[in-house]
């Protein structure tokens, strides 16, 4: 058995520097654990004289991330640089050496995680990702463990930090979205450029990975509907409340029949019941239903260098542990069940929807007909005058196929007494 | 590569059916994942002419365990029959016969499982048992694999499902305790002899399991403390509610200073916004806190036959993995650190008390200072007039050591205007 393993770390940003760290605080536990010390060998950085988070020998740093992919004494590389050029080229740079790779990087592996995967096991050697979902939250690691023996019918999950922070303190404080976009880009809760978390696509990533080792299958990014927070306002949020419900954006992936499935990120109305209602601040959770163990759901901070870091050396620790019993490539990517990818128009959802119209009779029962005419129905309404002549609609529906209520809105939109739709929201149970 | 793993189980009841069902419904992508069939060859039952919730060939069906244990064929028993004795002995013949171990029996685990473990890993034989703690929640796998690289601070968890159930009727009925236990033992939440559930003993094992494996060490049974639920009444939860908290029965593992554990098992109060809060009726949910992720949270139903026949198969694809790569014992029992138990009289709470008194001047200052004789304060307090001269004192402590806090309800039982001290439950935060 080897005494020793080594690992090389491409990239020391939040999540690279994290993981130095837990590596480095827990140190003699982990060697209890794994049977082996874990040597950090190589890490490769961009600019070698920044000034780091974390303690690592001057002489370890290299800018040349080559030097650790090709380095023969190196078992495992953690790459943690994100994004898909070069880190693609870099892990498989390390496959075609013989080396495990452990990443955190949810846009290559939902976007390439296939062809990764694929060589990975073709070479029996490990791809490991618990950290790219859900920061420090085991949730890939259970679901092709613990849970495995389900059919998992139905995932739903808060898995973007940024954007559940903004959602409730924008609920917190009744306060608009973009005071608090800018309040949390300056606290560095939120990027310079916010457009990945606010308009929905780090969910849609992270969504698209989950679903595939849910379904056994491979869902493309391409094909996960995707809708941001940035048209939620302040009212819809107020309304919401006043329904018994509060405003998340959610990751849902479902299963439809024997072969169909549904992934989509939007923005919904939850019951204050539900436990992902609680889900607050930068937490993530994610809500698993299976066919024998029920609702299951897992909590904690979905993002953050500790929280990271914690996961990515969870799948160090794990490879290390094949690497000692020559077991690498023991559980291998499964996408045996072929998928037929549900489109948006035929999910079918609750609808909240918001108007302003002209504040005289019969306004009400032109909706209701519009409505009617492609088979919504009402479930609740409230109609309130806001003066000068003008009054606001709030309705949920009833359960409707959503090309039905799209049309429904458009025949609302062209007529002549409704002034403005401000905004429709799907409604979740 | 085995093409067929054999397993057998012992004990057809509810977890064992359970087991069957789930291994039966999704054999496809049970083989696909494994990579092999799994083969139900033999089960033991009492009686072989009961009728059974699931479809198993009687051919398969013995009244004698000992024909399962010595089967050369079977790879992995499931070892579903509960209690100590004669589980242990099954265990342990099936480990010397060569076979890996999948059981769901916290009381054997609990009690003797650092044993079965020493002699399971120097057979290099798997041993697991995600059913015992949580049902179909993953608890044990994900702090064994995905947070092992983690320091574990805390765990705390509602990991009984029948005092939840009561608890959650009492709360959100306003019910007593037996009138709720009376009908939960009709509905089958409860057995007929309550006292493992309601004594907090079943807690008490689960936490002993999850605390020993937190810490690295090893926890005895005998030394967490363990108090139940039968002195909750309604009136305290009703209290609880004013102050803004709910009542769980809770199991509680710390970390104190370098090699201090305390581990316990009671009710306390628990402030309505804290995560576990809500977690109602029968099902379970387990915090853990780690030096690097943070506060993560596990939940779903506790008990039930598809969900802990859900981690059961979920233990067996496991070992059937680590089979099929001569794997097996990859991930060892560690009890490298040793732990010192703190006793309850020095663990530190915040507490509610509630008493009956004389109503007249100076009965509040006395009790008052006999609580600060003992350096006891008080954070809040309420003193309600109850007729017939008499008063009720709730009032709740600053955080103090228990020692302090159960001598000062000494003190405050013998002063002449207490009537009586009807309760005193620990506050976590």
């Amino acid at each position: 058995m080897k005494d020793k393993i080594n690992i090389g770390i491409l990239g020391l940003g939040v999540v690279g520097s994290g993981t130095v760290k837990v590596l480095q605080q827990n140190a003699d536990s982990i060697r209890e654990k794994v049977g082996s010390e874990i040597v950090i060998r190589k890490v490769a950085v961009r600019d070698l004289n920044k000034r780091r988070a974390t303690d690592v020998p001057r002489e370890i740093l290299t800018n040349n991330p080559i030097e650790v992919l090709d380095d023969p004494e190196i078992d495992i590389i953690c790459e943690l640089i994100g994004g898909v050029s070069p880190a693609r080229e870099y892990v498989m740079r390390a496959l075609k050496n013989g080396k495990h790779v452990v990443s955190a990087n949810k846009e290559l592996i939902a976007k390439e995680g296939y062809l990764i995967t694929a060589e990975a096991d073709r070479l029996n050697l490990d791809f490991q990702f618990e950290g790219a979902v859900g920061g420090g939250i085991p949730i890939i690691q259970p679901m092709r463990n613990a849970l495995s023996g389900n059919r998992v019918q139905e995932l739903m999950g808060i898995v973007n930090g940024t954007t559940n922070y903004i959602l409730t303190r924008m609920t917190l404080e009744g306060a608009d979205f973009d005071m608090v976009l800018r309040d949390a880009q300056a606290q560095g809760y939120a990027e310079a450029d916010p457009t990945s978390d606010v308009g929905g696509f780090d969910a849609q990533y992270k969504i698209a990975i989950l679903s595939s080792i849910a379904f056994n299958s491979r869902v493309n990014v391409a094909d996960v509907y995707v809708e941001g927070i940035t048209h939620i306002t302040r009212r819809d949020i107020e309304c919401a409340r006043e329904l018994g419900h509060v405003i998340k954006l959610l990751g849902i992936a479902t299963r439809v029949g024997d072969d169909g499935v549904q992934v989509r990120v939007h923005p919904a109305l939850l019951p204050n019941a539900h436990p992902l209602a609680s889900t607050n601040d930068v937490y993530n959770a994610i809500y698993v239903r299976g066919d024998s163990v029920g609702d299951v759901m897992f909590y904690g901070r979905g993002a953050g260098m500790m929280p990271t870091g914690s996961a990515v050396v969870g799948d160090v620790i794990d490879v290390c542990r094949n690497i000692r019993m020559g077991a690498t490539g023991r559980v291998r990517t499964n996408t045996f069940e072929a998928k037929r990818m549900i489109p948006m128009v035929d999910v079918e959802s609750k609808y909240y929807l918001r108007m302003q119209v002209d504040d005289r009779p019969k306004v009400l029962a032109s909706v209701a007909m519009a409505l009617g005419d492609h088979d919504v129905s009402i479930e609740t309404v409230v109609q309130k005058s806001t003066g000068r002549d003008l009054a606001e609609i709030i309705l949920v529906t009833h359960t409707v196929r959503e090309g039905n209520m799209r049309e429904a809105i458009e025949d609302i939109r062209s007529l002549e007494t409704v002034r403005q739709v401000f905004n429709w929201i799907r409604v979740e149970k």
